[in-house]
This record gives C-alpha cells, sequence and structure tokens, in this order.
C-alpha cells in the first residue's frame, strides 16, 4: 500500500494523542510563562551555514536541502541555534537577561533500523545573558516545577559540570586533548570501557585511583566533599565551589530532593561550557531531557554572550507518564431536511454551553449503527420526531 | 551579517506576534473543537510519491529533498493530502463521517522577487465521507463562525461551484477541453482577457452573451435564477438546484449576511470537484482562507470518499484583524544574595496568583535601568531592603 507510507522516521498524531500532547504540554509551557519567559517561533528551515554548522546535533543527523540558489538548507535539529541567531540579531540589546521559550518540533534523521522518530516536540527555556549560577538554578529549578506541573511522580535531574572531568584530566595527564579517549566512554556512559582504558594508562595507582574515583561522584551535596579530594588546581576547586553554590540556590527553590549529582556526565563535542544536567523518570530508560550552560554560541553569531536553557521532549515525557489518551466526549445530533432548523439551534445552544457536538445529515450517514456507537450521546431530529439516545 | 541570515520567505516570529497568534488560532480551533472536529498532526515530511503528487500546489512551489534511499520528500505544502491519507489508511473504517482539525504550518517555495512568506500557519478542517450539501454548508457555517468568534468584523464567504462554467463551457463549446483558455482565464480572475477572448470565438451572438453572462453572476440567492437562464442541460440546472440548497441552509444556519455567489469562480486544476469558496476581509485584498469539496482526492489513496473542507491562514487573518502585537505583563523581582530565599518565595507567591514573574539575580544584570523600564513593574530584595517600584 506505497499510498499509505511515510518517510522514515515520521509519525501521525492521532486524534486522542493529540489531545494528550495538548494537555502535556499546556502544563509545561503555562508554567514557563508564568516564570517571565517569552515564547517564540522560528522557521523550520535555516541556513546550514548558520545554524546547522553550530548545532550540537551530529552532521549525519541534519535534514539538508538545497534552495534555488544552490545553499544548503537543514530543518532545524534543535531550538536552541535559531533562538542564539534571534536574539544576537535583534533581542540581545538591552543589558539584561533576556528569556525565551518555546514549544517545536525538531528533526534528526535516523538510520533505517532504529525506529526512532525523525521529527519530535520540545518545550524549552533559552536564559541569555547571564552567566551567574543562579541562572543555571533557575532553568533546573524551572524544569523540575514544569515537570511537577505535567503530573510527573518520580524523577531526578542528573546534574553535572563540563568542568570537573576537564579539571582531573588535566591534572592526571597533562592536557585536555590526551583525554578523548576517557571523555569518549564517558560520553558513551561506558564505564566499563572506561576502567579497563584507566588501568591500562601508564600513571601511578595514585592517579589511576582519582580517574577511576570520578565514576563513583554521584549522589547528594556529599559528593563535593568527594571530588574536592581528588581535583587540587584552582580550576577543579572553582568548579566545585560552583556546584556548591548551586545546591545551595537549589535548595532556596525547594528542589533539591529531585536533583542529584552526577560529576562523571561530560558533554558532547565541547557545546556545553559549565553546568550541564540530564532529566530521568523513574523506570524509564530514556532521557527525557536536558540542557545547560552554552556559554560559546551567541559568540558564533557575533554577539558573545553566556547561555542557558533546557529541552524536554513531549514523546518521552508522554510515556513516562503513562498516560492514557485522552477519551473524547462528543454528541452527535442527527436530523433529517424537515427538522434542519431545529437541529441546528439545538446543537449551538448546546456548543455555546460548551459541549462538544457533531451535527450530521441522515443522509450522508452509510452506517447509522456504527454512527450511534461512536459518540456519547445521540439526539434524533428526524421528520417530525425529536429523541434522544444514549450511546 | 551572513549569520543572521535566514532561507528565503523564512521568518521568525516574535513574542508579540507569538502572543497574537496563539490567541487568533485558538479562537478557531475552539470553535472547530466545538463542532465535534478532532484534531491531528500529521509530518512535515511526506513522500513527494504520495501527497506530492496529489497535492493542490504547484509543482514548482514544493519544497523537495532526498531521503537517504533516493526518494523524493517533500515539505508538506497543505493539510488536505495527509489528512487525507490518514484518513484512507486508518480513519475511515466505520461507515459514517469524519470529521478532523489541523493546525499546522504548510510550506511553498516563493520566487525570489516575491516577498512572500515560505512557510505559514494554517486553521481548517476536513469533513469526510458525506457528499450531502449539508455537509458543504456546515464546513461554509464554520468559516463564519471562527472568523467571528476571532473577532473579524467585516467579511464575504465568495460561494462558486465547479461544476457551473463547465456546464456552460460543454453547452455552448461542445466539451471541456475546449474550454482551457476560458478557464485559465476565470481562474486568473483575468475578466477582460476573458471577454476579449469569448469576442474572438466563432460563435453565435446568443452564446457569446451566455458566456459573458457568466461574468455577472455574482450576488444573493438571485443569481441562481439568472444562472438557469443561461444553462440548459440537465447538469448545468442540477447544479443550480445544489446551489440553491446551499442557500437554503445558510439561511438555517442564519449566515447568508456573509456570503455571497460568485458563479465564474473556478477551480485550479480540477481540484475542487463542486461547491468551492473564498474569503475575503473588506479593505484587504487577498483571500484570507479557501475550501471546497474535493470527491476525488480520496480515491488516490484508495478510499474513494466524498469530501470538502477549508484552511484559514492565521498570518492573513490577523493583518485583516488589524491587530496590534499583545502587549506583555511581566513583573520582575531583582535579588541579591543575602534575599535569595524570600525573593524566590515572593516570585512564586506571584506566580501562584497568575501573575507572570522574572526572577532575577542583580548580578546578572549588566544595565540595570534598561531592564527596569523593560518590566511592568520591578520589586527588590537587596541586602536588607525590600522594595517595590512601578516601571
Amino acid at each position: 500500500m506505497f499510498m499509505f507510507e511515510k518517510p522514515h522516521g515520521m509519525r501521525d498524531t492521532l486524534p486522542g494523542l493529540y489531545e494528550t500532547k495538548k494537555k502535556v504540554r499546556r502544563s509545561l509551557t503555562d508554567l514557563i510563562d508564568k516564570w517571565g519567559y517569552q515564547f517564540m517561533e522560528t522557521p523550520t528551515l535555516e541556513f546550514y551555514d548558520t545554524v546547522g554548522v553550530q548545532s550540537a546535533i551530529e552532521e549525519q543527523q541534519l535534514f539538508k536541502l538545497l534552495d534555488q540558489d544552490g545553499k544548503t538548507l537543514v530543518l532545524r535539529p534543535d531550538m536552541t541555534g535559531p533562538i542564539a541567531r534571534v536574539a544576537a540579531s535583534k533581542l540581545l540589546k538591552h543589558g539584561h537577561p533576556l528569556r525565551v521559550g518555546y514549544a517545536a518540533n525538531v528533526f534528526r534523521a535516523q538510520e533505517r533500523e532504529g525506529g526512532r522518530p525523525a521529527e519530535f516536540e520540545q518545550v524549552g527555556v533559552e536564559l541569555i545573558g547571564d552567566g551567574t549560577t543562579s541562572a543555571d538554578a533557575e532553568v533546573i529549578a524551572l524544569v523540575v516545577g514544569a515537570l511537577k506541573n505535567a503530573g510527573l511522580a518520580s524523577f531526578k535531574i542528573a546534574i553535572g559540570h563540563a568542568g570537573i572531568a576537564d579539571a582531573l584530566f588535566v591534572e592526571v595527564l597533562g592536557n585536555v586533548e590526551r583525554a578523548d579517549v576517557l571523555r569518549r566512554f564517558l560520553y558513551e556512559k561506558n564505564y566499563v570501557g572506561y576502567r579497563e582504558h584507566v588501568k591500562s594508562l601508564p600513571l601511578s595507582s595514585i592517579d589511576k585511583s582519582r580517574l577511576l574515583e570520578l565514576l563513583e561522584l554521584r549522589g547528594g551535596i556529599e559528593v563535593c566533599g568527594r571530588a574536592e579530594e581528588i581535583v587540587d588546581s584552582a580550576q577543579g576547586k572553582s568548579v566545585v565551589d560552583e556546584l556548591k553554590a548551586l545546591w545551595d540556590i537549589l535548595e532556596d527553590y525547594g528542589c533539591t530532593e529531585n536533583v542529584r549529582l552526577d560529576l562523571n556526565m561530560v558533554s558532547h563535542m565541547s557545546y556545553y561550557t559549565g553546568i550541564l544536567f540530564e532529566v530521568y523518570a523513574e523506570n524509564v530508560g530514556f532521557v527525557i531531557g536536558s540542557g545547560g550552560r552554552y556559554n560559546k554560541l551567541l559568540g558564533h553569531f557575533d554577539s558573545p554572550a553566556p547561555a542557558t536553557g533546557f529541552g524536554l521532549r513531549i514523546d518521552r515525557l508522554i510515556e513516562a507518564l503513562h498516560m492514557k489518551d485522552e477519551p473524547c466526549e462528543i454528541d452527535a445530533v442527527i436530523f433529517s431536511k424537515e427538522q434542519r432548523a431545529q437541529a441546528i439551534a439545538y446543537a449551538n445552544e448546546e456548543r455555546m454551553k460548551g459541549n462538544k457536538v457533531v451535527l450530521q445529515d441522515l443522509s450522508g450517514i452509510e452506517n447509522i449503527d456504527q454512527m450511534t456507537k461512536s459518540f456519547a450521546n445521540v439526539t434524533y431530529f428526524i421528520g417530525a420526531r425529536k429523541e434522544e439516545q444514549n450511546g
């Protein structure tokens, strides 16, 4: 049935799921709105040379096409790049931080085997122009608030810092570049591989155990104390201080219950430059969202500015919420020509009351029994009769 | 400033316009919802060989790209094709009409000179599986109701029928094909060209005046009487009867004030097969939306079924509404570390009351005077003080 086919990774959102998505989206955007973030929209297509190149998404995941002048376009792989473009060109002129929200579909080309969606919706924010730890804490507290607002009962935000592994690797290995293999293992969360590699390195047993201890730096604020024992440099100490300050602020927000430190988290392609995080729901084997500080991106758009933000995936959040599709309560009014005017008047009254009412000409129905079954209530205006029937 | 550039025809929707769009979109979708239409979403990308080929949009306006297997994809040029695909494959199984709504961006590649948007939002419905004139009247009445709900004061739906010019052309010229030039003039609304061409044809003066009279068939229900005088065939008479029946139903809906007949309207590429219409606002020089009956499309998806629907353009509706961007009332709370906990508590209280509140660390602000000017109210939690200032 070729006429029914869709491109690989593309999905239809049927009415039940549509209403569920709408409900979840609103539970997030309503809170983001209240926190003073202003929503905006950017085009689906961007130039590869601007937003495409600066994206944190890997090259082979970009959907590309050529415009009429032969320039390469991409379907936006995320919203951070486009918002940075707009902030740099239009919004970031006032010398105070900019808070932007979005709810938008993004595109990631998928391998045939994956079965993953190639288009999915993200809801998120960008806080641009504020380099304080308060800004990092704000976006994390907003994630916590938004997920609670969506009804997610049990979740954790794992918080790391792009600088902690860097500091340790510089101390132990001399420079960051030599740590590429270790960093790759951490990025892939391949801790077995990391351990094996550490053991194979020509290092003192003290240094090896410092590198191995990095894997253990997970938990509450006590992790900071253990981190201070394995990093010596001023750079390393200042990263730990930053995390302690973050924790303090998150305590003021009352959301430390939903966060944990995870200091072996590293950033893909050095995109994040400071505090970074991932969102996990209990019993769900994937990341619902992520975020962090990206202080270099705005510079690529000729407006250097610190920035932080997050993006949550609606599809995965719905899965984590174990939501059933919203049942749709629609009534039907079935009429024949003789009572058409009465049927229209009745349907309009019901709609004014807030009810959803289908108004259907009897002669347009092939199978009346099926129709009756599909609606909550059916009211007939046929010939001279008017009668109601509960479906 | 190349980093700031966007592909041709692509636009950003900044926060003010975003809120305006949201308000207008909701005024339409709320009513569509109440009329029992169920919203759905389809992918941005479709196969060219399915939805692309069946689209009413001209080939050169399609955005195309190749997938990993070398198949041609298109960015959806409208929602009618994708919804027909879903209806045929999944939804249209019950022997009763299907009512689907959508609010979605569609894509039309633009010539460099045009300055027209290449991506814009449409809100619309498809009523599939109902061939009655009641169905045509329903979608027209729904357009009228939706536009009134959006606050549009003065507008007209111009209603035509794909069959009326066809019937006349067959009667006068012998077959439909010979009428291609005339049809083209009507489609382009080039009435001067039409007149000239009619005069040049080797026809009796009676036939010429019948063809010219077609241009005059505009107005209220009285137009049907005049149409009956120039068409003789059973086909032509039945089209006029259909329009009279439509008018009757629209009277029951109480919306004849917002409609007029325009019997020289013809369909692009024979896409529409019956009643068709265009929406005009007073003093605005473009069509806000259009719709009509398309009884052939579902057959291309292996599920022959009659169908009708409409699509409204949000951007043009906003222009017709002469709306100003919604002013955004956001308060700011500015704090220093000493009173951070109090500031957070205060901001959260205000947010619980429904207010939009930005919470800002003083040390993240470069220009405090600019910040103060940008917000409705600013409350300070600095050092030991708490004070409020109206911006």
